[in-house]
């Protein structure tokens, strides 16, 4: 690809997929922090080099495709508030694009292609596009401003207190 | 898209373009947080009121494609070490499905189709896939443990002190 424009089609293939107590939508929570369930992360096979060293990790990246959505909107509402916002300011799943996006918990390597994770809110099936290393570092920004979202946004951090 | 398997085909089209002063790989550092230039973000028309908002936010999640990016390794050396590791437990961009992911500080929508921002490691050309809120109570993990990367990946605090 020498140049790049909005016709130009980007083409992927899962590296694995994820196996969730969540069949439906509906029954997924709107973020994966609010779930106390746990989620296989099955490789295929051609990709599980790549696990390697990956236990000593305490968090992941977890990108994945939001294989349900049909189409797009550009504003939406969110369960935060009743007002229209542009589909790039929330997570919503139905968005040009629609790869998701969790920190999550590893919680154990199960076999050379399983991964156990928590904290997630993909529903079974869903594909797997990858998966990088969580780096406080780089990834780390606690003073950020989140705009719209300030005194609207209610996350439990009950459940997480020892990583705030 | 029903049922998933390795060899489905997951297809994006780019939502915009990164114009950036690094024209080739080997002028760009290997994270964004070295990096002292600033980088427009262009969309495409048809994604620009998805951007309704944006302005409320101090940093952002970038989704990029590494379109230079020819087939990838399972496993790779990086910056920090001579050996060799999972590519998933890197940020190589040879890596299957090239999707990078930068956290960079928003610092002004210059138009309504153009966002400036910094700390970025992308080539000048290279497709925006996604962008997301960057939420702190969703992906600040201060704690992490980063397995091989310990006591050695070096990034310098000095130009980004305010966020830790």
């Amino acid at each position: 690809m020498t140049e790049v424009d909005k016709m130009t089609k980007i083409e992927f293939n899962p590296i694995g997929v994820i196996h969730s107590p969540y069949k439906h939508r509906a029954e997924a929570p709107f973020q994966g922090i609010f779930s106390d369930e746990k989620f296989e992360l099955e490789f295929y096979k051609e990709y599980i080099d790549g696990l390697k060293d990956i236990e000593g990790f305490s968090h992941i990246v977890l990108l994945y495709y939001a294989h349900k959505s049909r189409g797009f909107h550009l504003q939406t509402t969110t369960p935060w508030d009743t007002t229209l916002h542009g589909v790039f300011t929330t997570f919503s799943p139905i968005r040009p694009n629609a790869i998701l996006l969790s920190v999550v918990p590893l919680l154990e390597r199960k076999n050379e292609y399983t991964l156990i994770v928590s904290q997630l809110d993909a529903i079974d099936g869903t594909p797997i596009l990858d998966i990088k290393p969580y780096v406080p570092s780089l990834m780390v920004r606690k003073n950020a401003q989140i705009g719209w979202m300030h005194n609207k946004i209610r996350f439990s951090k009950k459940e997480r207190k020892e990583d705030f």
